[in-house]
């Protein structure tokens, strides 16, 4: 079995193996990452998700540089949208060992910056690990399926969005208009509205600002009617859209047979 | 090239040219406009957003009178809906500009008016700039299948929409009678009631009002089951009419070939 | 022209006056129920709406009178469900008219009952007018649409609610078993907590009732997934019911061409 | 009429009132279930339920011989999905029966135990009688359409699933670089602040934590446009999947007439 059968491939015993590996690398990865930000860590653990990430990371080092190898045309692999998000996603790792070495190399002094800005740094840098999570994606089957239903109905998505985006604007220059004189501090500007037009256009709702005057509330009961009608309205035209492109596979299918 | 060409139609790279350029004068505009409202502007702010809407302006009516002279028929133009909203979306500006000329002659004075309601004024009357977002959806292809996937869905969206007034109604009233001894402030009358109702239903649930006795709470329970019901329909009713329409134009191509 | 071609139909213009006609009538009378509500109404207001009453239910037992008479089967259109509707709705009015009547003639005092129940008694007995709002469906065209729509999805509808009994039934049970240390008050026992599960399933999210243990926030994070999946997709379920009632429609009227 | 067209069928009027039965006696044990957990029960409430579990887990275990006596196959009944599932929906009873009993023989006390901690088991195990909810579904004929409607749609659920989990992940690393400082108690680390994001997405919104920073804010706005157009979108999915699966059983049908 050659090394592009199970790279490139999920129709291989070998090649579901090899991306169910990567896939829980990657999920375990997460996980280190997200604990790893817990306050108050033991050193134990701290040194523990340290080494970790190195190990992690010369895993995903071997597998970028496995993917070089198996690809059948180098220089379109590494120009692609793939192989460059695999390059990226390596990136925060190498960048936070070299800020690492930096600290240790005592660079901070001699250019005279603050030792608590470059470990700040250190703990950003770290966060776009969160890049690895576009690669979970690669290998669904569905995705062509999602790229023709969003092609099929993007004109009726960029309508509807255009919709939501005056109604959201409207919505924020009623209320600064009704409640500003109410509650100066949530409703200040227009910029300020927008935090509550866009909460409660959502429906989720926290209830950290929401109008007290009786005109910002029949404003709003209007606003959340026709936020119904604009909001929800994008899911449905994605759901039969995707449906009118499996009838067309379907449609297909059987001209080819 | 002739004008119309340019102003009319959107299939041509100086028609989409003339469309985009007037589209982000637009969002330029109406992000000005948000920050016109942020309270404590530096004097230096206010002066050069006040300039800016003499230029935008400026470049909006000048678009006006373009379109003017590339209608094919005048008359027909100035009395449609777009032709009316061109002006419409005009006059915010031009009154403000006249408040404010009244004001430098010190007509406030002479009429004897407080000056600070004419400040108001000019805030209130500057905010319907908002008119402008309106002429985003002019160039939408997907607005005429919108304007079919409605009509296809007509009666049972008044349908669903009267049972939603229905549910409304019914639900204020009852939550009244469960909570109105509770909580006399919160559900004080149906008009009162109608802010809860409104809320839950739309699943917005600020978290301002709910009712805190065990029979309010069986009853919203009630509701809120029932509201889910009705209040998604909607939605749904209309993501399945725009397919349709799609289905019918694909029908009607493939007559056409 | 008949009477019948009035009061029955909906296709000639002395029809759709009257359906019209009944309509804002009782939308009108809707309002002022809601206003009756208001508390602190001053006496004059409070007499116009008393007055108010005695005029548009005077109206509608007219229009009860005349549906009578206009219907082919007297007796079918006495025991048919919008019969039946018609006389309901009369009845909240002529029962507090009793009532008032009998407060009149000092009954409470003789029977020795409290005047206040008495009183008590009429608020709620007038609010049961809301019954009328039912009456507004009547005439929809789309109605029986909805009727074949429920029909042809009655059993995926009835699994699906089912299901949706089982989590909140589920979810009630497991916050009460995470919470119920925490927060005795709010998670006191399955019934306390199947408030919290609903208020969360429907994503209405007072924010009255939350966990707080690291537990059953992790529960609430399973409860909210397992939710989305089942609580929206009954509007979808009937929206495409819809659609599948309007194709077939369309098929039929083909062949009877 | 033999046994098994009682138990195990549904079109006979035998087979249906035994079903409506079972289930009556599975709800009717949910709501004295829920009852139990009240807090300050009477004595005597607390022994009619005591009693009530003995008589309703007493007709469950008849029903569990009565469904193998009228099995064709005792051994296939007994290791199929619903056989194992009636004997662990009896365990849950019959476990507390033996606590009960260990109390009265006074075992916590031989064994050292505290009394305490033996209730608490009690109570425990009996929520577990939960489990009896998920008989409830066991003769729908509405489950089969479903688990094709999922089969049909299993990869587009999966990818979009996948979606959430990473909008799920980016939001809580996001809200946490946004606002740990201003709010380290709520986003003190990726793991608290995933308790915001899975309240944000699914819109729920209790209002316990929310951004307060303007950068946390504009975040907040990106990441719940997205989540409306991925959280919405499975039930959408499943809704049409469904509508595709009537389709297909009604041209089979058509083909078998």
């Amino acid at each position: 079995m050659k090394l592009r059968d199970i790279v490139l491939r999920n129709d291989t015993a070998a090649g579901r193996a090899f991306n169910w590996a990567i896939t829980l690398l990657i999920v375990y990865f997460l996980i280190t990452l997200s604990i790893g930000t817990l306050p108050n860590l033991p050193v134990w653990a701290a040194d523990f998700l340290n080494a970790s990430d190195y190990v992690v990371f010369g895993l995903f080092t071997i597998e970028y540089a496995v993917r070089i190898a198996a690809a059948p045309s180098k220089r379109k692999y590494l120009f692609s949208f793939y192989g460059i998000l695999d390059l990226v996603a390596l990136a925060p790792f190498y960048l936070t060992v070299g800020l690492d070495l930096a600290a240790d190399l005592d660079l901070a002094a001699r250019l005279d910056l603050a030792a608590g800005l470059e470990l700040e740094a250190v703990r950003v840098v770290r966060l776009f690990g969160v890049v690895q999570l576009l690669r979970l994606v690669r290998y669904s089957d569905a995705a062509s399926r999602f790229r023709r239903a969003l092609a099929l109905a993007k004109e009726e998505l960029v309508l509807v969005l255009t919709v939501a985006a005056v109604l959201l604007f409207v919505s924020s220059v009623g209320i600064y208009h009704f409640e500003r004189n109410e509650q100066p501090e949530e409703f200040g500007s227009v910029l300020h509205s927008m935090w509550w037009a866009i909460v409660t256009l959502t429906t989720v709702g926290y209830g950290d600002v929401y109008p007290t005057t009786p005109a910002g509330k029949i404003f709003t009961g209007v606003v959340m009617v026709c936020g119904l009608a604009v909001v929800a309205v994008p899911a449905g035209i994605m759901a039969s859209a995707l449906s009118e492109v499996r009838a067309q596979e379907r449609s297909q299918d059987r001209k080819t047979d």
